[in-house]
């Protein structure tokens, strides 16, 4: 019943692909075989992509670096959107003194105090500084220990009314096979829902990314919004705001959504994809 | 302790400010006390403007009218930016051909379909013509059978797999000093529930909205982000949304948050506005 | 994979069975066929039975009414444990005086009124009797208007610092083989979304129905709680209610739950039966 | 305007009392002042009386001590009902043969398995063992590395269709006159919220915990429902719970509820006591 087609005569129809990163280009094992010729493909032909991602982990020169490494060189840092960036962007803009307390790894705190603002890890708050923090940025899922700094959280939330940011909404991220790993969106919910406040999400569906990515696209060359196609693995994230921001979208089987539950799940989401294939590798 | 501000010392500061429609510019007995001379002083000093309303009951052009029969003649059509006109935005790209079955009156509907879709309200909807219906918009909470119609829907989305669109996500709205009515937001959610699917939300605190608005201004004239001021009375859409997108924000307590319970609420919710001012109004 | 099993079989092993009424023992088009034989079959061989439903449209004696009508004479309206029991318990134990405001049928009113409590539909409510409201109870999805008393639901809890109790938890009911109503459980879901306030649930899968139904039971005899069977056919309700009160459990294929469907709803919802049949009939 | 009763004048007209522990008769500090002479005029007055805990943390016994140890020595263990209590109870009805996982301190296993179930801590499951676990339960915040073990209880139970019981449902608990603890039920509606799975609680607000006490207290003497008294500082547990079974209830300003908020709270959350008291102590 359901239809699966060819990318490439897909991908053909379009000046701009956007391509989610996990599931998509890369999975727990590498790189999905064959993307490296999809790259080929689309600088013969003269068309434009961006990697949107929502992985706050690290900044696009060592994400683009993790596909250097892994053998696929065409993906440069200028073309890479990542959710960190929204947050990063955010706190360039809203918070402009004081410290930012983080949860996360080293790597992803580097990133968003580049630009001169001093980061804290939360595992370093005391009874003295925390009344200098200005801002909470929940980055990654690792770098800290969940019971005492999720509790140290708690706490700074209930005492202080400043903004807490959570720059990866996923709940889950797949680590092999059969395997999930709890994502800092599930931690950002469950500390959200004990202290009552509104966190501010960045990533996908999140249209925020999606025009964050469009302006990148723009400064590259100006494409018409229906000569995008979004690429992903995952129904509500990528699917859900690609559709939303009014892209056409291509769902593919070689992460999240396996071949044969795809069907159901299309129907029990309600969240259609405009073309569903095997794999974004040619 | 809440330091309350003065609307125009903080206004002057900025070159474009987004006010939010209702308990801003307007309440359920007419125009805030005043309201008319802050554009009087808008168009001497060269602000730009934009009014952003969760508002889909009708077109740009009647939301416009709506100000002149009350004394506010200054609102063109063109400077308002309304949650419907993403939802036909939404329908223009992503929905060709087929009905769109609609609840909501018939103003909410003849904005929707004046592009040239076809649109059906969900009253109409029989086993003849429901497999032609291609998306389900939710518009206004007035203008149908609450009893029939909310049936008739959830029976409709459990069948097919077609996007539903909410194109007001308030849950509540006031319709006099101590009484609110219930908003398609609310009829939108329980359905959503009882379904089990994704909707697409349009509005504050979505950013798409506000994206929108800045392409506008952007035509008229090129603003940097950080002087755009966004004013609004309701800290979980306005607030909440304008402090996301980037922009500063001031709470007037014209409309839903009184002036006793403002503190508290930033302090329980977490959203906290860059300026309190008392009312946008001169 | 899924065994079946053959429910005399099963059932041989029990002192006691209750069995949920919609989709057991009847469905949209009357009985379930050879229901009858079952209770012939208890009768011979001394097991006790109980219904136990979450229907509080009408009382025990109604609803026992509605199997005679259909050919099924054997139960007795002492036999029949309705979550309107447990409302009416509830407003008998905690509230003495002042008016219950009810949304529901007349037939849900008087039932919950003949203990001497004053009852009145919420749309008699005005601004003179408001203030002598004592509690709300949600009885049935019919008898009302939804517009008008939704509305003046939401502005009665918001100003006044009642009971509003739920006197079934059911989100939906099916109607025929292919559609379903949205059921006075989603109603109140709804309305406590909106007034932020926490209602009173009485009905399967809470624990009191049960224990109203065993004290029931233990009236007429002493049974062992491992010597009860419960027999459903919704696994949120019959089966999570009974298996968390400690009976063992049947699910049966005549009703919400589908054969096709069976395995992989007990896989996705993690709530397992400890039998599965094809029916409670002989 | 909220009217403040005295505790005995109360509890006069009461012939059993309902106490919560934690807030009611003790905190992070010791025993609440005063509590010792509450106990000598029950026993001097014939009062019955029952200490209702959502404390799975440990046994009866070892929480008597806990009163013993500060001064308490009137409760005894057999007046003490736990939710660790009705899990284990649950355990012993419907989980009779291979391994129940858990997370929590020895204590809380300890408790579970002195009836011959055999436990397993979540850090021991391996690939080998896994497929023998027959039930989740989670008891106590401690005692095990939340990163690792969460993330293999999200594992372990989108494999296999097993109960998951939570045997304290509380959100956090208090630590210290201003900070508080992520208590087991907040981990576990996350994880139940990343598999979509419904999971099994016990303690209150639920029923069953004050069924439980009811049979406990009627084999020691016939009380009528309504001459029980609930007394507890929560309203969400204590005072929910209490109402919602019949019982009249009365909130202390010891613990979790403050006396300057106790109004507000009540309003905004519609759980409103039969009485407000100071203080249980004498």
């Amino acid at each position: 019943m359901m239809q699966i087609s060819n990318f490439q005569q897909v991908a053909e129809q379009y000046d701009a692909i956007f391509f989610d990163a996990y599931g998509v280009l890369k999975d727990s094992k590498g790189l999905v075989t064959g993307i490296e010729k999809t790259f080929d493909w689309l600088a013969t032909t003269g068309k434009e992509y961006l990697v949107i991602t929502n992985d706050a982990s690290r900044s696009p020169e060592l994400l683009a670096d993790g596909f250097h490494s892994r053998g696929l060189h065409a993906i440069e840092a200028d073309r890479i959107v990542s959710s960190g960036m929204l947050a990063k962007d955010f706190l360039d803009m809203k918070v402009s003194d004081g410290m930012v307390a983080y949860m996360g790894t080293l790597n992803s705190a580097h990133y968003i105090d580049d630009s001169g603002l001093h980061t804290i890890p939360v595992c370093d708050l005391n009874d003295e500084n925390t009344e200098r923090v200005t801002a909470l940025v929940m980055l990654d899922d690792e770098g800290f220990n969940w019971f005492e700094d999720l509790n140290k959280v708690v706490n700074l939330l209930r005492r202080r009314a400043i903004p807490a940011i959570v720059a990866n909404p996923d709940r889950v991220y797949p680590v092999n096979k059969n395997e999930v790993s709890i994502a800092i969106g599930s931690l950002a919910a469950m500390v959200e829902h004990i202290v009552g406040k509104k966190f501010i999400r960045f990533g996908k569906p999140d249209s925020q990314i999606f025009m964050f990515a469009l302006e990148k696209l723009y400064a590259i060359r100006q494409v018409h919004r229906k000569k995008i196609l979004m690429v992903g693995d995952t129904l509500n994230t990528d699917i859900l705001g690609g559709n939303k921001f009014g892209l056409d979208t291509m769902l593919v089987l070689t992460g999240n959504t396996l071949a044969h539950e795809a069907e159901s799940r299309i129907m029990s989401t309600g969240i259609v994809p405009t073309f569903i294939c095997e794999s974004a590798a040619l």
